[in-house]
């Protein structure tokens, strides 16, 4: 089993804290969209392949639920899970501890638009999928 | 009837953009902060006052549905509307243009930290409703 | 006198303020950033103009003096002065308290580059100083 | 020889590009920071030790030179040098190409604040030294 995801590692820094002490909420989003990315280089279709084919995936929802604060200089597991290629990009976040604590979980779906009509596709291309089949090729 | 909530306007700046030339998904988190914390500095119990009182309302779930994307030096109306004050803080946000047209939703809720004993409040402190209500008699 | 330079109102959120209660200092370049972006509207001249006549404007140098903090929902006041339009775009920025205490001073450089050549032009273009002359005809 | 100097590496992400798909200007000041950050805490003196001995180092000049832009997902090395510690800390930044081009430079300056009298002090504290000399014990 090789499930369609990647996991990172990120510091959080002094400019990502609020005066609590702690990552200031709306910076996760952040973390999520560095996972997100990883992801997209791994199976070679990043924003600039996007944008090539003349594709465009706006985010169009974002959920969050915050368990336990992350703290200045903590080193966290970011892993951005696709869960869904279909009608939608639908991608899954769990924010661990190193020793394996669940601190965030979120998920973000995006749909994809060509660039050329700005029309709103209902199917993910197959080029996005045939990139992702020929890493993740269960997915 | 004086519903509890406060619109504030911003300006979409350069920094808020993206290379799509729209608002960075993430950056939405920042204009609902910004109209919350006009809402409370409205009925006067800011986080100057949290801390005053020992309380800490950390932000446990955020939900953001994107509708139309926002452009530079577009303004903006961002609303923030408390909508549950009872177990927690929940206000919804809208986000629409000058002309009236919405944008995109989100949803915030906080929980109520005691900062002595570090233990979570089951229940909004009366202290928070009775500055409320001083502003939203109805609320 | 009707010197090149405009002015606005900014509110310190709670999301550019760091653990020391005050407000991170790297999130003054976006204060100056508003500010810029605010003279360019000023004089009709904004990113839009520019990319529409192939020009970008990259930021090649920045300075910043900090003397006083600013702190959470303080309302501070951005002056953008125009410096030098000859070979360079150079503003002069000033952050004052609304009682008129300078805050903050810094400066940004800034050069033409054409976008269809992708070289320098060691002089800004004359569209834009037309531009400048229409709002600001001493400048 | 040991300079007082690290080197992190970091990946432009999505979050820092503006619109000219390049890092926004404002972003390099959380590179340094980050790089600051690490030495830092190589030296054990970390913002959590600054509070325990009750100083605050706010940076009280920033001054950046910008050479070649930065592209999304660039890897990219930023060194943090320590070149002062007598009256002021001062870092000296680089930012370089995995292939060694010089992208960046800046500097900023730091004074210190005690803590409990609010007053400046006109000379680093001994324990930074100490901590400093530890680790580079030519600095």
């Amino acid at each position: 089993m090789n499930p369609p995801e990647i996991t990172i590692a990120i510091t959080a820094e002094f400019y990502d804290l609020d005066p609590m002490n702690i990552v200031w909420h709306g910076n996760y989003v952040k973390f999520f969209e560095a996972a997100r990315c990883a992801f997209l280089d791994k199976i070679d279709f990043s924003y600039a392949h996007m944008a090539e084919n003349h594709y465009s995936f706006p985010v169009v929802k974002m959920n969050v639920k915050y368990i336990r604060p992350v703290r200045f200089r903590q080193k966290i597991l970011v892993t951005a899970r696709l869960v869904d290629a279909e009608n939608f990009l639908r991608f899954k976040f769990f924010v661990k501890s190193e020793d394996g604590e669940l601190l965030t979980i979120g998920d973000i779906s995006q749909i994809c638009v060509d660039l050329r009509s700005r029309e709103t596709l209902f199917t993910i291309p197959q080029i996005f999928r045939d990139h992702l089949h020929r890493v993740f090729p269960e997915a």
